[in-house]
């Protein structure tokens, strides 16, 4: 059996400005294309709601949310497989912790930028699209070598493709 | 966009009979057959396993873990989506609230009683196939209507196909 | 430095009995006199809240609460030290791991019945202090000789003190 | 019953500096003499040990020791109450909630930085303790007006005095 491979996307929710959104949608588009399972926060607003929206226009996608509270109504008409943790804020650990690639798409809030921290924490490696400058340069400090910057959906999904073949090879 | 339903298989890890494991197994594949997504704590022992290598045995079939730790070499090869918590033993909630029917098969270790507890706390309906008497007895108590005994794979079946189609009416 | 040690009084919120409120606050109140610290759920309801305020009648008493929530409003007055998990019923499993021993206190509900599993998978030892018969049984089978039953706050108090005494030597 | 205010101190731990160390001291020291109980990851290294080894130089202070694990090897000596998350990662997001002022102790990691997002995430206000141009910058931008910079222990100790008194009044 071989497991498809599991990229999260992460950003603003509420805050989210419509060309995150509009990036988002392709992003996860691009994504669900190379037959990767999507991870994101699950609910129904902003980057995570439009990259759901965007894996789920290509057939046999898969997108999971990892949402932070038991209400129903809160979760993305584009998750196919709900995971309720009832944690809140903590359940960014478990988005870190549970893929392989971390995106993060638009200008990044309180909660995207914990997720990152958490997920550099993890070993992981994030990817950046078109992050603020503040952000970048602090990223880069806390990172290293583990944050690359993109400008692109398509670049995102390029670098991402090379970081899974390297550690498939590992 | 119909979701498919989830469906979570807990019962004993290490110390698990090797009947409950042929138990797990058998209901692992059924569960598939109706098309359900099979939930359990994915970890590569026990009714865990077992319930995944049944569910795999069917095309299509999708399979999730929700896993305690960031070891992946504890982790069974028939789990399709690994759901890394980090939270110990408290990734026994998250599976409580991911599901919407909680099937224990066989008999109940201390992990598998905290899950069945906390199903029920949240309001959901479990099913205790093959349950020890002492388990049965009190979990009637602690639940009521919301918890019933089965004594095959076919009856735990059917029975939440029953449930499951009462709540999507509602 | 000699670190106080730290006892759980566990049990019913909203659905607790009169009783079982009164056996709470004597329990606490000897806990406290003991000088241990006092562990609860911290909310102002049942066993939880009287534990708390019978642990206050005494100077120089502390009293931890391990609260679900960010709500102040639900927060007992008799609580020192509020800490605010964000896990809803996923603290559950924090008051097990951080507490020496566990006096499960009266009627046992869901929650209750999850924090006595959890504390068992941990290895902690759990005192059920007028238990109900069902109870009794379920959890002697369950946790063996790490479970015991008391019918009095001073003999639950007593055992404890035998308990945390042994632990110490060891 | 007046509650002591509770105020966390966080910072890096293996990787701490000599300087980072000596300035978590004295405002470990510092928080103790104002009566305010000390939070903190309650691990046995950098700023957190320093912290609690300060706090513990004052009669009658108490020290809470937030822990990702139940490895009490790693549990600072001077933490009073070790309360045991096992939540790994995720235990910043309690430390975050239970604290009423947050100070970041000098250079921030991957850890320290996801707790000063999710502080900011819950409301909280955080003071940067001497830290470092790129995190000043970033977190100016994040979160506003509820990041302040200082540069001594004193300061900090004597701001977040008016913050906790603004809320009190509150």
């Amino acid at each position: 059996m071989t497991r498809r491979r599991i990229v999260a996307v992460i950003g603003a929710g509420e805050r989210c400005r419509a060309e995150d959104r509009e990036l988002a949608r392709e992003l996860g588009e691009r994504i669900a294309r190379e037959g990767w399972i999507l991870l994101s926060g699950g609910r129904d607003t902003g980057v995570m709601a439009a990259a759901n929206e965007g894996a789920k226009r290509v057939e046999g996608s898969i997108t999971v949310g990892i949402l932070p509270s038991d209400d129903r109504r809160d979760l993305s008409q584009y998750v196919d497989i709900p995971v309720v943790t009832g944690l809140g804020g903590g359940r960014n650990n478990v988005i870190a912790l549970s893929s392989e690639v971390v995106i993060a798409c638009g200008a990044a809030g309180t909660g995207t930028s914990s997720e990152i921290a958490l997920a550099l924490k993890s070993g992981k490696r994030v990817l950046l699209l078109r992050a603020e400058e503040s952000a970048r340069e602090f990223f880069a400090t806390l990172g290293g070598s583990r944050v690359m910057n993109v400008d692109t959906a398509e670049d995102a999904v390029a670098l991402a493709r090379d970081l899974l073949s390297e550690s498939e090879r590992a």
